[in-house]
């Protein structure tokens, strides 16, 4: 138990009379990333009263302060009086805690801005360092020193370099060794094809995000190929840790994040902006209004960033783009774009209707999409929230199925927007069913970026909803046969 | 992004000139628990002045009142302002978002204390609800309502209990059913022959530790053979969630802390102390000191809590019985003790040195023990750390191996006391060395309570320590060995 807020405690103790100063000052720059979310919400056409987001603005400014926090903490504060005296054999026998004596805490899990798009990305850090001058440093101050510099805009190479670079100069060691793993969130390709691509994704196991993992090292850490660095991976391999592609220094993980490769295609002429249902139809690529980037200028100013810092200079108009997928707007035009294959389908459908075909009723056969993947924004925290939906439903013997390409449409349709995930769920299902008429089930499982970064922290966890229509309202074993049916494809698919 | 802070925030504006008071209070009450622990310390025989453990009474004080916090927190203040208006379907078509829209959170990692011991364990907390009045929940807020229940000292299927009836009351869903996987740290047994039984744990599928699922159910979750228990249960199920026993409403999840079963054992004339080294030797029963069960008394009363209320009765006695496992004086006395076989190796080993048998010296053999379990009490937090350790060293020919007993007592002599795994790792080597001479090389890989509870909550951080003397340190390919060896044994015993 302990250190826990000894910061904390200090600056409090510290500030005495200036509290009300500082809290004043804060309430502020509150205020200013408030009003610069307002522009953002009219940006994409929403009423910014209506009860979904009414508060949006409020804790979007709040969960960006504490997730940028590390810009007003210092390093210094943290490690002193966690530095504790320990002997160590530094004879020509050996160096049990002392040069050989390396100490490694392994799968800190983290979570940090992107520089590039202002998306957070999840961290797992590895730390490893080899005391020297007989002190050791208490083990979860180097889970508080990463955490610093996880909380400002980052790119992986540089959090890992800050880290161990401050680590190095803090605790004065033989060593610090830092691996980081990083996983940004996935955009849908332009051209993607991802409901083909993606068979059994499971959200636990991290598909639809992009990892690149980095390392960083200084003093017997600074050899990459030294002795002490096969040690280090060795522990972080019993973990079960494997790192096949590590980099060190390189400038290859600034272009990690997903937004960057849209900049060279808008270089080559292709569109700017993302499309999400662009292997269906193409939707208008909307402009990202220079009111929006100023407001996100405005952001980045008031958590103490400097805009005109050369990697962030993109980064308002990058932000706004992805931001700008989800106007409600953009998409409502597109639902008619999807129609094509739909349109037929339907057609053909209500004619089989109109024309007796379901000359059975009872004769219908159990189907469904497994595995869907899908994007979405959550509207109370301006933050992406992305899986997998499931979608079951019953056919009508001698009627077509429907199309995988068009339920994945409809999914598409409902997730680009500003949603939660439980109308999310309902939405598709209504949709399902006011097309394809009946029965019909669905299951959204989601991982929430608001359940990871913004001091809630649940890394591991995940949402999961349900919707039932029609049959798999009133008769049980028809929603025990869609539940077994996602059971069976998640176990072989893991 | 967001909510983050509001209770916090509310609580300060709310405040306003009362800070100061209530700052004064808490400093008395933080002086209280440090009081209580230094007498703690006293009684463990510790110079509490000593460098390690000289801040160790402010961090346990700090740390407890922020790990009990659920004490002095309100759900209606978390979940007010949380409750957002959503449109369900409830006509005769079917319930989506209805009473059939079931919303599961899964995986949330928490952390409470055990009423029976006050030793932290660990909480997987699966939260579902079926929302009706048409209002949802934010997400994020059955983490925190759950938090603020696991905060506070509790038994699983109370933690349970009280998770599900203040979301019943606080959101008004038309149910809500909870599922708990609780971790307790495992005790030795008396008699215990963990280091037969246990063959290949590794520290991060919870070996060493026991386990006991319970749930609560409220509103349509009441009936636990209901219809939509069997679809939250399949949805844990996608996530590799595997519920074997569940629990509900039973008192014996009462049992689970292995601090009872010895209080039966204490009444059946057992000894009523935990003995680590008993498979080997005896060591003397020290009783609690009444003025350490009083300390803890006083505690218990600084956090909220009535030290009478019956669940607490037997608690600081149970808390000082732990601790008195790690009186240093009590291990002293006991190296002696497991000596028997020990002596008998050393002095053949000694004898063959004098006697030349160390005929050809490039005669060695390299050998190894792995997976020793271990138990030791961190001193700068006062909390458990505990996994295994891997010894290699190397054996001339025609020297019996050192038996893995031997191995197990001497990294139990330097675990059972309040230690740092730095310095564990350390005197490992140096006693295995120093008793049976040369090349030795140990790995410590441990998960720290502290790391997982403290609002540092790492929960899937492990830390590893290295230290080698002689030939380990000298040559990477000894060293490389030995890790290979450790690689390899992991791998199969997972």
């Amino acid at each position: 138990m302990g250190a826990l807020n000894d910061e904390h405690f200090n600056v409090e103790l510290d500030n005495g009379l200036n509290l009300n100063l500082v809290e004043e000052q804060e309430q502020v720059v509150i205020s200013n990333i408030s009003n610069a979310v307002n522009t953002l919400l009219a940006g994409l056409g929403e009423d910014s009263n209506r009860e979904g987001l009414i508060k949006t603005p409020l804790r979007v400014a709040k969960a960006l302060r504490e997730g940028t926090r590390g810009y007003r903490q210092k390093v210094k504060d943290i490690v002193q009086g966690a530095l504790f005296p320990e002997a160590g054999l530094d004879g020509d026998s050996g160096h049990a805690g002392g040069a050989g004596g390396l100490v490694v805490v392994r799968d800190l899990d983290l979570f940090s801005y992107c520089e590039s798009c202002l998306l957070p990305f999840r961290v797992k850090c590895h730390v490893g360092y080899v005391p020297s001058g007989q002190r050791v440093v208490g083990l979860s101050k180097l889970s508080r020193v990463a955490d610093v510099f996880a909380r400002r805009l980052q790119d992986p190479q540089r959090l890992a370099d800050e880290v161990c670079s401050s680590l190095y100069n803090g605790i004065r060691p033989a060593g610090v060794g830092v691996v980081l793993q990083c996983w940004h969130i996935e955009f849908p390709q332009v051209d993607c094809t991802c409901h083909e691509q993606i068979n059994h994704p499971t959200v636990m196991d991290m598909q639809g995000w992009l990892k690149v993992s980095v390392c960083a090292g200084a003093g017997v850490f600074e050899k990459e190929t030294g002795d002490v660095w096969g040690d280090f991976l060795a522990l972080l391999k019993f973990r079960g840790v494997k790192l096949d592609k590590l980099r060190n220094g390189s400038s290859s993980s600034q272009r990690w994040c997903p937004s960057r490769s849209l900049d060279l295609l808008a270089i080559n002429g292709h569109t700017n902006n993302w499309n999400p249902l662009s292997y269906k139809t193409s939707i208008t690529a909307e402009p990202a209004p220079a009111s929006m980037i100023t407001a996100v200028a405005t952001i980045l100013l008031s958590l103490g960033e400097n805009p005109s810092r050369k990697e962030l200079v993109g980064t308002p108009r990058r932000f706004v783009q992805w931001l700008m997928n989800f106007k409600s707007s953009n998409l409502e035009m597109n639902l008619n774009g999807f129609g094509a294959e739909a349109t037929c389908q339907i057609k053909s459908r209500k004619q089989m209707n109109k024309d007796g075909v379901r000359l059975r009723s009872d004769r219908v056969e159990f189907r469904s999409e497994l595995n869907l993947p899908f994007w979405s924004q959550c509207e109370h925290h301006l933050l992406p929230f992305h899986g997998v939906v499931h979608i079951g439903y019953f056919r009508t013997e001698g009627i077509e199925p429907i199309g995988r390409a068009i339920l994945q449409s409809i999914v598409h349709f409902h997730g680009w927007k500003l949603q939660v995930q439980e109308r999310l769920t309902r939405q598709i299902v209504e949709t399902v069913s006011s097309v394809f008429g009946g029965d019909v089930m669905a299951v959204v499982e989601a991982n929430h970026i608001c359940m990871i970064s913004r001091g809630i922290e649940k890394v591991g966890s995940s949402t999961a909803t349900i919707a039932t229509l029609g049959r798999f309202s009133t008769d049980p074993s028809a929603k025990e046969l869609f539940l077994q049916t996602v059971s069976d494809s998640t176990a072989c698919g893991g």
